[in-house]
């Protein structure tokens, strides 16, 4: 791309919006080639940028003009309104939202996965949902090492997955609860339950066959990453009372048995994922150590106890839990991930360039 | 039982303890008729029964003589060595810990599973792990329909379930965070992580099999209550930052395949079973509905989307999310209905007696 093109983050004031801007800034982005956008609403204020700040433009009069890479973190239907306008300058445009995740035209890529499809440089690529991009991420290796043929998973989801409205109603309750009062609902809040202390069914609306729309983001968007249209996927989705970071107790079926060794082994070595698995200590992935890295966080590997081994200890299921932070590698990692592997974030090199460390953007991409 | 027999609360300071004193006292049972022992250290302290206050009793050197029931709620040293003393004087113990659980010798109950063990007047009666007394009281109306043949469940486990402890460090932590703080583990906390704003595997030690205690019991307990030596049981024990209660993520295939009408209706005519299943509205079991209840709250009713379905709809493998208050049907409630089952609880009749309501005594044992 021309080096005087800009990225420009849409929805910049979001809980993704602004988590892509930390990544950007991270990597060495100078601030005179990020344009951050957002609603009528929020123009005129401005976001964090490294140690300084930039000012929010409006979103609906901005000129797209000079746009190499669009990262689009705002709801599905801003997403249909504004990606064809982004994509008329010449931009390239990564979504975030749900909007065409399903849309065979459009890529739907995890870089560790399936990062080949933008070889092709496609003009518009679809970011999956943040429960799917950790479920894949921590099956992959053993996907590519003994196949997987079947999953169930169970979530542990934290309030910012629904915005920085979620985190505010966990405050607004946690706050409540310290000063005495019943918990209760915060009267702002996006949630049906009250958050904090409590548990809940995610809060997507739930379909006639008893999904609700985020155990069928996973179930869609897993089969269609993997490209294994009748892949089983069983999911549960809840809520849990934590900032930031998803946490999943997930079982998978392989297609050959395989030992401890040799799933430990390809946990290990993946891109994209840390094995934390003490079990003296009883030290394994949690959304507290998942928060701010990169990776995803993958321990508690076990065979499944209901499943039969053969003599040398192979068996086909495998029981792990896996924590990863829904912003980064859930949402905005993932974007700009993508953005750097099509070579439209100026100024800091393609794969193997400086940035490194925090990010861990070379290793996920190469 | 002779009318003048006490009901004896061991380990009446500790947050099973204090739930079955209150249970008590909710069934009317009079203060003079109960008497509440703890350790040494809290022997002269006094403890909430009804409206009042009773006092604590040295658990080492009561006088026994003239317990019709002792209800043991501590852990599994205590109750070794004190059940002894109490069955000398010719008692019944109901034990909440896991020191004879698995003692082929005694029985291991749940009411509305097995209560029929109960018609014997055994001497000495285990009452189940928490997690699996949930975990069976919701399955059980669909083994009587349909038969089990398999079960996988992850749990969001409240704090509470490692005492009183448990929820020091919840608040603490919390009052800590909500100052401003970064999220820490409390200096007194019985749990290896931060458990405010948090979510993290079991506490309990993990064995050579990968599996934790919690995760054992309930598939060593949940076969014998069932007695399935061989049932497959595949549970993933994980704490969230909740008070009290106790939810599960449950999928369970069933020996014959079932319609969702008639899973729904063997759930909704079951005994301690509650459904709470509003699609439209998004409200479904949650801790903060499960707390203080006596049923087991079961909703999410669902065939799991990984199963084949036949030409009616009929499948063998169903998804539920069940949340039920761990310190009563969990613990002292199981415990109490035991005892009632028995006969043991004093001036208030056996089942269908008087008491019901909050309680829901009578629908239990019957």
């Amino acid at each position: 791309m021309p080096p005087d093109q800009r990225v420009v983050v849409v929805g910049a004031t979001g809980a993704v919006g602004l988590e892509a801007l930390r990544i950007l800034a991270d990597l060495g982005l100078h601030s005179s080639r990020v344009a951050a956008l957002a609603s009528p609403r929020s123009a005129g204020t401005s976001v964090p940028f490294g140690t300084g700040c930039i000012p929010v433009h409006n979103a609906e009069t901005f000129d797209w003009l000079g746009t190499g890479l669009a990262l689009l973190c705002a709801d599905a239907h801003t997403a249909r309104r504004l990606a064809p306008v982004a994509l008329r300058v010449g931009a390239t445009v990564v979504d975030n939202s749900s909007a065409f995740r399903l849309d065979p035209a459009v890529p739907l890529v995890v870089p560790e996965i399936n990062g080949h499809l933008l070889e092709d440089h496609p003009r518009l690529v679809a970011n999956p949902n943040c429960s799917t991009i950790i479920l894949l991420v921590a099956l992959e290796p053993l996907r590519r090492a003994c196949g997987v043929s079947a999953i169930s998973v169970a979530t542990y989801q934290a309030v910012s997955g629904a915005g920085l409205a979620g985190l505010d109603a966990l405050h607004a309750e946690t706050l409540a609860a310290a000063s005495g009062l019943p918990p209760a609902r915060a009267p702002d809040s996006p949630f049906a339950e009250p958050c904090a202390f409590n548990v809940f069914s995610h809060d997507s609306p739930i379909g006639p066959d008893g999904l609700n729309g985020e155990e069928r983001k996973m179930i869609d968007e897993s089969r269609r990453i993997w490209d294994r249209p009748d892949l089983p996927v069983s999911p549960t989705c809840v809520r849990v009372p934590v900032a930031r970071a998803h946490t999943q107790a997930i079982t998978v079926q392989l297609s050959r048995d395989a030992s401890e060794e040799q799933v430990r082994a390809a946990l290990a070595r993946a891109p994209g994922v840390r094995v934390l698995d003490d079990r003296a200590g009883n030290r394994f992935p949690t959304p507290l150590h998942a928060t701010g890295a990169d990776e995803v966080l993958v321990g508690r590997i076990r065979p499944d106890p209901a499943t039969a081994r053969d003599a040398a200890g192979r068996c086909r299921r495998w029981c792990l839990l896996a924590s990863a932070d829904q912003l980064r590698k859930g949402a905005a990692l993932n974007a700009v991930q993508i953005g750097r592997a099509l070579r439209l974030i100026p100024g800091i090199g393609g794969p193997g360039g400086p940035a490194r460390g925090r990010t861990g953007l070379t290793m996920a991409v190469e």
